[in-house]
């Protein structure tokens, strides 16, 4: 099931709106079959692994990351593909919280007189899958919040400079992490300030994310990077009913997507922008947005995990927060998030923290 | 050398204005006499590892972390020591930088016919004797800045509340690096806000640190912990010309020490102040004053090494910052410590920097 899982991993931020699912099939102790589910989300993991098992896939065990499917949607269900192939035994991690599923493939496997475990690995496959989970149960996506600071909690001067508080190892690692996620996703404060691309560049990205703007008022050009690259790789415009009417045609001339939200107090209410984007299907949000949205989103609630990205280097207190308002009344309430992971890259530290 | 410069730190805060020495013994491959300079800088090491060994260092070889003393102080020349105890070779790391040793310590072992190796493990011997020799040197004491903060880079909410950013393994720490400085320094601000008492507890501390606050005006109430205890525990008050003089009688009553220091643009001069503390014999100052402090002694380049307690909590930026104003005109300016070591401390995290 742990190899299932790293093979699940390969099909995240390429696979929304359906999960990552990785699939191993297993025969007298030798692995006969592999499969994730690929770019787009089709073929299906179990598919992909039976194809290569063959006719070795008799009598084998399959190892699959997720509950089977067993609709039929724009594929037959995998569940009768298991079981067409004749395997012996199926384990999984997880039920499918999906009501199209949600314990009929398990039902239907055994059924059909195949011996089935399922809750293997099930707090690895759950985060795993987070994305897709959290769209399906509660219509949101999972939110990564990227910061990159110095040491004391900056990420430019006063005068806005920011290149390079760290280096080339953590450079690399957004644009990993990046591909990992359906979507980028910044406030319209950086998008006037840096003209990003918000790409995933040299890594051989076969998908790339969506790339998000905040922009209640539609004040970032339609003439910037994102504008002018609308048409080659997606560009989603969240605004608000007061944006201009110009500016709207101006985006949507871009070959842009733009999506109206509601507003809430003078700006974009989050819950409603990111209740939108999970209904067109994003189960993985990176958000790289300035400190005013990490701070209204970590307020809200609304971030899942934070990738804070460390350089060695101090700014003082001239500098712009990483971190905008939280509005916290005693500290007693202030988000306590769990360390998972710590990585060195270079001279600067990656720490992931789960909220 | 490795063991003796273990020996060496154990004398770390304990033994200002000398340098904190170990000292190995061996003979034929086992270890027959260790030594560390003793709290308040005497029996010096080579004495200790000398007394312990006895007859047995005839034909032995020493091992010190700094050259052996060749002047009459307090005490004999520890070189003069090792020549009548009879060692065979001497083997060193540093040479001792204070002009009444500087070479003759070496020169008077080669005399004897005592072969001397030297420049053993130097850059640890420099690290671990920074303090000394930076007070030989340059006049000024080796300065361990400590921020503790949260991961946005506050150390309190706006209301001021700062308990607890970090765990109760983050303040043991503390405690820990308290005691193996030579004094504890804060600024006025921090005194009248927390009102500390800046000793060491529960670390079986033979020797207290000496507790000093930079307070130009002498704002602090000599009814405070500090000043009610100052009797027990040395407590150095730092102050302008223009400190009152019912302030200063007050203090004086106390017990407290009272050192006048010169002003620049309406603060303590921090040169001024450090020099004057090096000049009483303080090697290592460890600084817990607030942002202001801490940012007024990196824009001074006055930190030699950061102590960054790192507490997994979000405080948003109405909080105070962990560092001051720095000045900076360009991120090009902007000091970049280098990563010297990393601790897990339960829930939180200390990293070291070097300036």
């Amino acid at each position: 099931m742990a190899h299932a899982l790293r093979l699940a991993a390969r099909g995240l931020g390429n696979v929304w709106p359906n999960p990552a699912v990785g699939c191993v099939i297993a025969k007298q102790g030798l692995v006969v079959g592999r499969g994730w589910t690929q770019p787009g989300g089709r073929p299906h993991a179990e598919v992909r692994a039976l194809a290569q098992a063959g006719t070795l896939a008799q009598g084998a065990v399959a190892y699959v990351t997720l509950e089977p499917c067993a609709h039929h949607g724009h594929t037959p269900p995998c569940a009768e593909a298991l079981i067409a192939a004749g395997v012996a035994r199926v384990v999984t991690a997880l039920t499918d919280p999906d009501p199209r599923v949600s314990g009929r493939g398990h039902a239907m496997l055994r059924a059909a007189g195949i011996a089935v475990t399922e809750g293997v690995l099930t707090d690895q496959a759950r985060h795993a899958n987070a994305g897709f989970l959290k769209r399906v149960t509660r219509g949101l996506p999972f939110v990564t919040l990227k910061l990159a600071a110095s040491l004391d909690g900056r990420t430019a001067t006063a005068t806005g400079e920011s290149r390079w508080i760290t280096g080339g190892e953590a450079r690399r690692k957004v644009h990993a992490l990046r591909l990992a996620h359906d979507a980028v996703m910044v406030g319209s404060g950086t998008a006037l300030a840096d003209d990003p691309d918000l790409t995933v560049r040299n890594m051989g990205a076969v998908r790339q994310p969506v790339r998000i703007v905040l922009d209640r008022a539609l004040r970032h050009s339609p003439d910037s990077r994102l504008g002018r690259t609308a048409r080659d790789n997606p560009v989603w415009m969240l605004h608000g009913a007061s944006a201009p009417g110009a500016a709207r045609a101006a985006w949507e001339a871009t070959g842009a997507t733009l999506i109206e939200t509601a507003e809430a107090a003078g700006r974009l209410d989050l819950n409603a922008a990111l209740s939108a984007l999970a209904a067109r299907g994003l189960t993985r949000i990176f958000s790289e947005g300035g400190g005013t949205l990490a701070g209204a989103l970590v307020r809200a609630g609304l971030v899942d995990e934070l990738a804070l990205f460390s350089g060695g280097v101090l700014i003082g207190d001239e500098g712009h927060p990483a971190l905008g308002a939280l509005g916290l009344a005693a500290l007693a309430d202030a988000p306590r998030p769990r360390l998972r992971e710590v990585q060195a890259l270079g001279p600067d530290s990656l720490t992931l923290w789960s909220f």
